[in-house]
């Protein structure tokens, strides 16, 4: 049994993390670190949790990592460096914040506007898109959990970029992402009343920051620079996340392409060619979706890929990788089928 | 391992009794029987199924039910009947209709309008209402689901009846019921464009057939004829009974009375004093929560139950007492967290 | 034409305010008072009015009251009692918020926490409850809006309780209230992600504060203390408010004493016996559905009113009552159909 | 005042022109035709309209048009065009259905699968996006609504492909579509539990029958053969379409043409440079607003418009139309503010 410590125990990444290990055989949540609400029980954060066996919040000082094998840190951007430049070196850790996805320093200040503080674990981070850093993850200490918009984004395209089978230069991302993506925090567009009747776009126009991580996979595998055209959009919807991927190439190669390059992935569905996934098929769960359509015009085709946010976007994602980590079988704790209706 | 099919596959029940068994250490799905569906699997009818070993679906005809150890019935009131009187007579099964939840043939045909077709299993039908019918199930060959309405407003009232602690002639159950409860029927009123913004009062005035199962259990409990009112809601979300409960008697006490009946139930949550839950508290889950509130007005009391209405109202339950019936662990592939967000 | 000002236009029921007097024939809006947004265009503030020819927003002490003919107060409860202590003594005023609609100030300081900063204006007060106030809101100055919840409840109850068609002393109110009630605020169970599939009761017991309006109103007309039971519950849904109320009463003589009572209101529609509304029906629109049942337990009746909390339950009431005190048609711009769906 | 009939009063347009011509100064509603309803009245149909004094619906064939100065044909396509080869053929009509939109006989065989049967009154049908047709409106006798898709992506770029300020060859327009635009049609994926957490996209590949009628007038405004792609999505919320279009060609120079093509039209809302519409800004209004942003590549550019389906996407526009056949001032009972929230 693995002793697990969370740190951001109270948001929505940090529940579902919970909510994964209750149903894992070889993990154990040792320590919850939620510094706002230090000294509450599991119970008041999160009725929904009150069955569970789980210690009261603390403040993430109070905790002793000597016998942590594993913690997961669900804290904000620029506090989660902070945090994790000052706990023990050796400590596994998977980060599921933005901070060290981005390999070049310069690009994080970039897109997420302050400068580094945590350096040197940035060096050492391995990208969290398990399909694609296996052994990386399998060796590493400290994993960055894949952005659940870019991680939809890389479940569609980076097969086809990698094998060269769609134009590099005219790719275009459409995303339709449910409301928990944006997490706890209370801003006017995430209430009910103004969002269950008003969806809409935003970050219009290549400004959201998980582009960074787009540009940073999609030129690796490409071997020289790639930009893609992102535009999110908002949805009444708590789970999910639709990308709508506009690209040129044959659909039948393209449907090849990703029908190989996902044939042994446990979480990776790709449907039969000209069929779309919708987000109720994968809700709460740990699968990606994909399908392949053929334009009516010659040498166009969308793929179109939906995933959980919160799961496969982010906890689910995080768990699976410490898997790896710990040495355990990769699904273990992950094969739950999604909630429907 | 434990062979198991499912008849009525491809309604919501259905499906949560698969979501259910996929996680079950000791059950195998054998057989999958949808008269309609027949000839197709399981990834064409419920595609977030699609990565699971199950067999395609087949005409309740072409089952063999020599090596079925059990047999949920997810089927329509009254086919289900027909369906469960030419099956094998020592064939466990579980009955998710509401063809044997009422003792009494002339209440059956009072509440559904149909004379009972098989009087003989009805006869040795146990009702299915889990933490009050615990030794009988064990033992049953047929058990019959408690309606979800009915599970939720008995959580909140059979031990106060039985323990007589609130004027029993003054009890009403006002419900909001979430939308998959009317199942995968096609009806105006079940349309996102009518409900999303259209919630209402159905079945007023006490013609709802779950009142049957009321009448049935309390008096028993009581030890005379009880009635009690009850008018349910359709609320515009997915899963989910809310069940509030005004009654005549004393809060602490009704809350000490709860707290002890409940003490040693794995699934029924009762909150501390003063608390109401919330169905977020329970989607996804076998949990029911159940809140007690002293009204302003002396000697009247709120009392407030929630669970998920395809779960622990349904299928949840189903399995189990299928668990039960079988020898298993009664918690058994029933102890995953809720889905929250 | 008349020249309307509104203070606190910022919020929900000053945006329906300013839908409302768009289609109104003989008023024109010629400020609009909001401190926190002051300097904003309506096109910043509200971008679904920005086709309107509407000033800015400035600060209330920028507006010159002496060429208003009319003032909406739109603003939070204690707020307004301090702004329209500080307005000209002879300007009319309908004001929104619960500030005035306590005739005892005791009883404002007991539900509201605060003492009454107004008590020269709260005595000159109307209660804002149109259908039974007609002639003193005609002649009154300062007009308070009646709550949304204790609108529908009354609409409800009062003929019942001033006829004594019912027992007083039983009398339970079930309300289901849409999000928008809860104002703009940010708070975490208005957010899309746990209210959308998370509904629950609140204030739970007999403490939410219009209460306080229901034992003033319901006391007077009966000539004697009267205490009910209320309690609302929160819905995942925009607009309307559901009260299912339970009373002990013949339901002929219920529908009957109803119908009687609202046979000449314009915005009162009584359903023929036995039907229940829904809020589909009233959305967007001024008007109130009331519908009577019959339990199926003797001398119990159910009836189910339904309006929409932000124009019948607030600011459609306000125009209503303002049409009264300008000497305008009283359905002046407020006949405009329920959007459905 | 102006007699008008509604042919397929029953459906959710046919609802829409109600609740419009109920604000309408010279329009009065004389006969509802629907077959299927003939003999209720509108209080049984329509709940939500029983405080009109409208006629009780009948069949077609009991319509005296003799009297009728207009009809509004919200029939299913097919039918409609089989009714209206039999009305009289002076009667002014504005047929919601799309049986009348596409010029060339054979297209419309290709898109909707039947030939057509009222090629006479097809010759004479003018096309109803009303800011393009408007002088040919004023004359016709047979006007064809816009669908409601047509209408977004068309308000989005006809501008732009008359001026050829794109690159008339690589333009996507995905679609964000709410629920009543499917109408009350009975299908599964249009059921609350099964669309409010299950967001998908349909029609993929090109297939959408709405693409007969941007083929149609693109090629026409250019001159030449046009082929857009088009991929629309269901959204879980009832009224709303956003269009996000992606088109080559510079920014400003967008914005420019578009905010100069739409200067003097009082229902079209070009928003400042770099911002974007959500559907909360236009429901229950006649009003599309349109957003332009550039994009992080050069040369590639954002447009974003948002209408409301039933409104400006069907009976608004027909009601606009209306009002220019009949002389009456184009905006007439169509300045409603939208409803937020």
């Amino acid at each position: 049994m693995y002793n697990i410590a969370i740190l951001g125990a109270s948001g929505y990444t940090g529940a579902e993390l919970i909510r994964l290990i209750a149903g894992h055989s070889s993990m154990k949540i040792k320590a919850l670190g939620a510094n706002s609400k230090a000294g509450q029980t599991m119970a008041e954060v999160f009725p929904h949790l009150r069955h569970m066996d789980v210690p009261a919040l603390v403040t993430i000082d109070e905790i002793d990592f000597s016998d942590i094998d594993l913690c997961f840190c669900a804290l904000p951007h620029k506090t989660s460096q902070e945090i994790i430049a000052a706990l023990p070196k050796d400590l596994k850790i998977v980060d599921l914040s933005a901070d060290f996805r981005l390999r070049d320093p310069e690009e994080y200040t970039k897109w997420y506007g302050n400068p580094h503080v945590a350096l040197e674990q940035q060096k050492e981070a391995v990208y969290g898109l398990t399909e694609f850093y296996r052994d990386e993850i399998k060796n590493a200490r400290l994993v960055a959990g894949t952005g659940c918009n870019a991680a939809t984004g890389q479940f569609a395209l980076r097969p086809l970029i990698e094998k060269g089978v769609i134009d590099l230069d005219d790719i275009i991302l459409d995303l339709k992402c449910a409301v928990s993506g944006a997490g706890r925090s209370l801003k006017e567009n995430l209430l009910h009343a103004e969002l269950s009747e008003g969806y809409h776009a935003y970050a219009v126009g290549g400004t959201h920051r998980h582009l960074g991580e787009f540009d940073q996979e999609f030129s690796a595998v490409a071997g020289r620079p790639i930009k893609v055209q992102f535009t999110p959009h908002l949805i009444p919807a708590n789970r999910g996340i639709l990308a709508t991927v506009y690209v040129k190439g044959d659909a039948q190669v393209i449907h090849d392409t990703l029908a190989a390059a996902y044939a042994d992935e446990p979480f990776i569905e790709v449907l039969p060619m000209g069929e779309a996934p919708s987000t109720r098929h994968i809700r709460g769960s740990n699968f990606c979706y994909i399908g392949v359509v053929a334009d009516r015009i010659d040498g166009r085709t969308i793929v179109v890929a939906a995933l959980d946010n919160l799961t496969k976007g982010s906890s689910g994602q995080a768990l699976q990788n410490a898997n790896l980590m710990l040495g355990i079988e990769e699904t273990e704790g992950l094969m739950m089928a999604p909630l429907f209706p």
